[in-house]
């Protein structure tokens, strides 16, 4: 039984299909888009749908560019049909009228995305043209409508049901390796002897993939397997440590997650991958009790920096930013000593009493909260690498995955913006404007 | 590397999650919908969705079709709603004012759907849910709308990009071979030398499936290398003959096309699928010149007992079709040449000229003629089963689908409904009240 | 990563090679035999060797037997080159000496095939010449030295370290649940729904494959999950029978093992095949604590019929024997409750004391005892199918491998051929001359 | 369908069968040789040859030395039971009597091999012993016929009809790809990135592998496709070149080949490998019109220093070799361009003229010439690597496999030593003492 790759056959077909069209082989993009959305017929519809993701290949950013524009412009909801369309319902209801309306109230582009992706490889061409799209939405904010549209249509496509949940390991080939190499933002693997370690028997990798984009993970999490709750990254990520027996493990640590697809940003896969995850280790090696992140704090020392400005911090806090800004003052182990348990309440104060629209001001938080995670410790000095220290002081959190509590404190913090945080972490807080010591 | 099945991760963290919960774990599937579609946070959402998934395999057919009527009647689209947002858009317009239209226009139905595709097996159960659905809509036309939210959401996860093109041969699965069995409705499969037959060298089969469903072929299609075109189609399916060359093929019938999926009625595959066979047997067997089907015409005695009612035929029809009423005319050789000329005239012009709503009366010629084919010729005795007399005293015709032609075929349809005929079909054609002989 | 037939490769490589030859292309095999040995070098080797495969699968049996006679009379041991050599090494014996021996001492019809062997398809070959082989033994016996140098090579080639071993079920692929539809020869499958049932939850099936015949089982065993131990073959085999839970089993009965391959007799296979299914089940299902076959006693009437002419048993046996050889005894109860004790008796001590060079006269009880098992039970109606009550009046038995007993059990009957029975069969057996009742 | 490891599934089974032995678990390897020769029965055997194998892998390299010499010493044939064999077959000959002869001549050791070949891995445990064993054949000469007995055994055991012939890219594991690094003799890999070149469009990349060793490659080619025979291998393998297109190839350039596996030296794998390896390339690519290596000649300058002080050369040969003996030479234009002419000429005199027992002393010479090729061009500086320069003064060769020429070729080597090369090589031989310009 063979299977063979769709996209060939239907681009193939659709070659053919087009070899005698009058208009010229190449047209730009915006005529095939035309084009596209006023043919009647899959036929030609597929045909033209190939030919304007090729095109889109080959233009150059500017030009894509200009095309993004000219759907944001051109191809946009046409809100006097709209209100046309809405009073004919409100005069006559029924359910031809209802598709009226919903036809003109999402507009041409939305229908437009869907049949480009009937393409052969139309779902990798809407995913690279959003990535565009959101490196130039901040000088072009009229794009916004556009990236509505997109990120309404890929959070379909890239629906749990649909994605299959791979296990990567050393005897993966080494394409998706060295993809992995270069999608890895957390922490960096700067070789492949760095990637094998992270491969080795006590740790897992876990991608997610999409049918119509089998060569492209689309997110991925590595996972440690150790004895207690981690509290340092380093210690995980050492190239040069010997492998642990996983089965007498007790806790899995989610030490890294990282997206792969720009394009796909805002289309929610971490937390399915997270659970997804939690759920096959557990079949895996039953003796493990415990499953936990090593998270970064990516706003902390921006939060403090932020707040010695509005003034609602201490002059010794002052102090203390300062000598953060200086190199070298994680050697200074009698200043690092000091500082701790002033760096540590700030923290856990960040953490659990900064909101921004009453939801935790960490993004990271935010995220973990979200999935029912628990805030579970402060680790101090977990990621001593230049951007750990810059962006929190060294400081990494544990958020815990307890299976029984997901549901419930993901409910406390959906109905209330409640930080569940463990006493631990709760008692470390102190008034802003209190100085211990 | 290892490929997990997501949905079995997905299901198992569902029910962890949803053990601590006090709703009783066997809720009804109305209920388990509004707090589906109430939930916020998709870890909650998709155990949910996962749990009614489950009750929905395990209520009676009456439960679900009482559930699909709770649908078609508590998660309608609220008009009142609908009016009063399309109100705040047209005083104050804009993108939030446009998604709240948008939202309440698509109703809260769509949102379920939507949500139960999260869980394992969802799209399953909503293609399993629409067959139920087609099966009552009759009795029940209040679920017309129900019908339309699946269809439109349907057609979209079944977009021709996700699927893959399958090769059926004597290698496959049996229990694959199995369902083939008892999804091939144009000529059955007696058992399973027969089928046998139909997968020899000089045969091919292809199907599609989608990724949530890997064990279920959508559709499929049984092609006959020949030389040349094939008038009859009890010598391409007799069990007892000796397969060709395939090499030395010129013609490639399709003699048989066959929707798996009553669910997906409406979810355009058959022309993918179509062309996709037709690009895939051109690279493997370059000898291959034409490419035609040998298709039934349904409607043809239908039609013939119509216009004998309204009048528009000839005394002489009347005895004709008496005749073709009694048993045995097949083999009175001397009625059925005299026969033959009058039947030819009369099916010509029906799959010629007859027409509703600017489209052919007859459903697999709408179907071809759509996509692009060519009424190629009519053919006299083409399938003597009882089927095949009692629906077009035993008439087939070929369909031809030549590539250079495709596009332009299928658009003189789609503008004017034009019936692309060849010369020999429309020669054939007579006024419908003039006898010949 | 593409794995290529290498028989392809190498097959198509050969033509070429050969093709420059001055010797017809289509040589006798006895000439490509005597060519291939003559060769130097395995590129052209490869060649020749392909061409003989090629040509022993187009010519006639009666060719082909003419070729065996040809390697069992022109290339056997030369006893006055053995003699030679063994003189040479008696006086100068060292390795040259040894190795010029050995060579002599094992002719060139050995070498013959292992040359043959390295052509693409050359195992099978051999084993389907081999087949031949057995097929004329009989009338002629200067046969047997070819074939005791095939079992030989066959036996190292089919080494239990090559060969995988394959659960089949009802996913397999079509056209190798056909074969297992030919090769069934203890209980015939009679169509495709009663080999679906033997693939049901409750069944299952094993099978050996070697590499360099992919397509084609070597040997395969069919299993049931059961309930206590099973008595009755026709229970086990009933299409239309409901399949019980996997899980709730206590015993895996090995009712049917086949092999495929009459070209492999005497190459040890079942016994490897039995002790891997007992591992594989233990893994799978840890509820099983029993394992056993239900076996036919093939030998059972025949020496019934033996021994009467003997004249080592009494009058009522005779007409005991006699009534058996009527048919429709079996539906004649009173006579069946009067017959059994003294069939099982007589089954009982046939089994048991009856030997031939001090190993037991019945194939099947020879193979299970060597293999380790123990005589566990006799089975009254065990198989009342026609072949079952032809061959021993109904009687299966179960032979018990009990992992832990395996090697005693197989070290007594090696040793000693002590057949290990169980102290309910011991019980049965009576003097044959005493008749109770 | 599930494919299960036989392996494993015989391992767990032996486990259990050796529970009740009385001899202590871990005997030594002499022990359970012995043991293992004198069972009988195959559970038995495999379990014991189970534990020898894993024994083998636990105990020190001394250890196993020992256990070498042991199978050296005393499970050697015994001359006086052959001499006493050959006896009775001469004054009985028969097939009994040739069988014992056959058995003693081949000694206790072959068998107990062949028995180890029964367990999991215990082929892998057999070449492993026989790498060890070569590194010290040297210094314990009593080991040659235990080579020799397990080279004859592995020729059988890894036969091209067993042997699978695999592409291999970079979607290949990245375990096999570090192995490919591994074992690359001939032009090191230095980095991921250099491998990546070699995997690139226009190069290709094949292996062998055995079913019973599946991660483990035997032997693997790199094959450059490009235009016009290549003469410089740095060319071939620097990392930063950009890939050609490879359907524009006329060439295929065989420029590394390396056996992975020093356990198997002496089985004839190169051979078949370069053919199945010529077979695959003109199928996937039909405009390669010529086949050849490029090919290092690792004796050449050895005999230069050996025919000097032979006496066979001039003085100016003398002041040449010791220039060569001085880094830089290379560099040293002048020199180099004076040197080449009579480079060329005493390598040409080297490969063609120099022979041990009548075969060319060259030992690449002699490998590609026994498989069919004709030494086709000597290349000046096409290796100047360190390696090349010692070896061979920077130059290589390039042999030229035509599929029509192989068998010609080959049988003039075989036959008459016959060494055939182009006019443009034969040209360049030059009398030794003559010295040109």
């Amino acid at each position: 039984m063979r299977v063979i790759s769709l996209w060939t056959s239907i681009a193939d077909a659709g070659r053919e299909l087009l070899r005698g069209r009058s208009s010229p082989r190449r047209a730009r993009p915006e005529t095939l888009a035309a084009d596209l959305l006023s043919t009647r017929g899959d036929a030609v519809g597929t045909a033209l749908a190939r030919e304007l993701v090729e095109q889109l290949k080959s233009v150059t950013p500017e030009e894509k560019v200009a095309f993004l524009l000219h759907l944001a412009n051109e191809m946009a909801v046409d809100s006097q049909k709209v209100i046309s369309a809405a009073e004919t319902y409100r005069t006559q209801p029924g359910p031809e009228a209802l598709q009226g309306l919903r036809r003109v109230a999402e507009g041409p582009r939305m229908e437009l995305f869907r049949r480009i992706n009937m393409a052969p490889d139309g779902i990798r061409a809407l995913v690279s043209l959003r990535e565009l799209l959101l490196r130039h939405i901040r000088e072009n904010p009229q794009l916004a409508p556009v990236d509505s549209d997109l990120q309404e249509l890929l959070t379909g496509w890239f629906n749990p049901g649909f994605l299959s949940l791979v296990q990567i390991d050393w005897n993966s080939p080494a394409s998706l390796l060295e993809k992995l190499m270069r999608y890895e933002k957390v922490h960096k693997i700067p070789n492949l002897e760095a990637l094998r370690r992270r491969l080795a028997p006590d740790r897992r990798c876990f991608a997610f993939f999409h049918p119509a984009l089998p060569d492209e993970p689309l997110i991925f999490v590595q996972v440690a397997l150790v004895r207690d709750m981690a509290a340092k990254v380093q210690s995980l990520i050492e190239t040069a440590s010997q492998p642990d027996n996983p089965a007498e493990a007790d806790t899995a640590i989610f030490y890294s997650i990282s997206n792969c697809q720009d394009g796909l940003r805002g289309v929610s896969l971490g937390n399915f991958l997270i659970k997804a995850v939690v759920s096959e280790l557990t079949k895996e090696l039953p003796s493990l009790r415990s499953f936990a992140t090593l998270s970064p704090v990516p706003g902390f020392l921006a939060w403090f920096r932020d707040a010695l400005a509005a003034g609602i911090l201490t002059a010794a806090d002052e102090q203390l930013y300062s000598r953060l800004q200086q190199p070298g003052w994680i050697d200074d182990e009698a200043f690092a000593a000091s500082a701790k348990p002033r760096l540590e309440a700030l923290c856990a104060h960040y953490l659990v009493m900064e909101k921004r629209k009453s939801r935790p001001r960490d993004p990271v938080a935010r995220f973990h909260l979200n999935n029912g995670a628990r805030l579970e410790r402060i680790n101090w000095m977990g990621d001593i690498s230049a951007k750990g220290l810059d962006e929190s002081a060294g400081i990494l959190v544990n958020y815990r995955y307890h299976p029984a509590h997901i549901e419930r404190n993901h409910e406390a913090y959906a109905n209330d913006g409640a930080v569940v945080a463990s006493t631990s972490v709760r008692g470390m807080i102190r008034p802003l404007t209190e100085r211990q010591g």
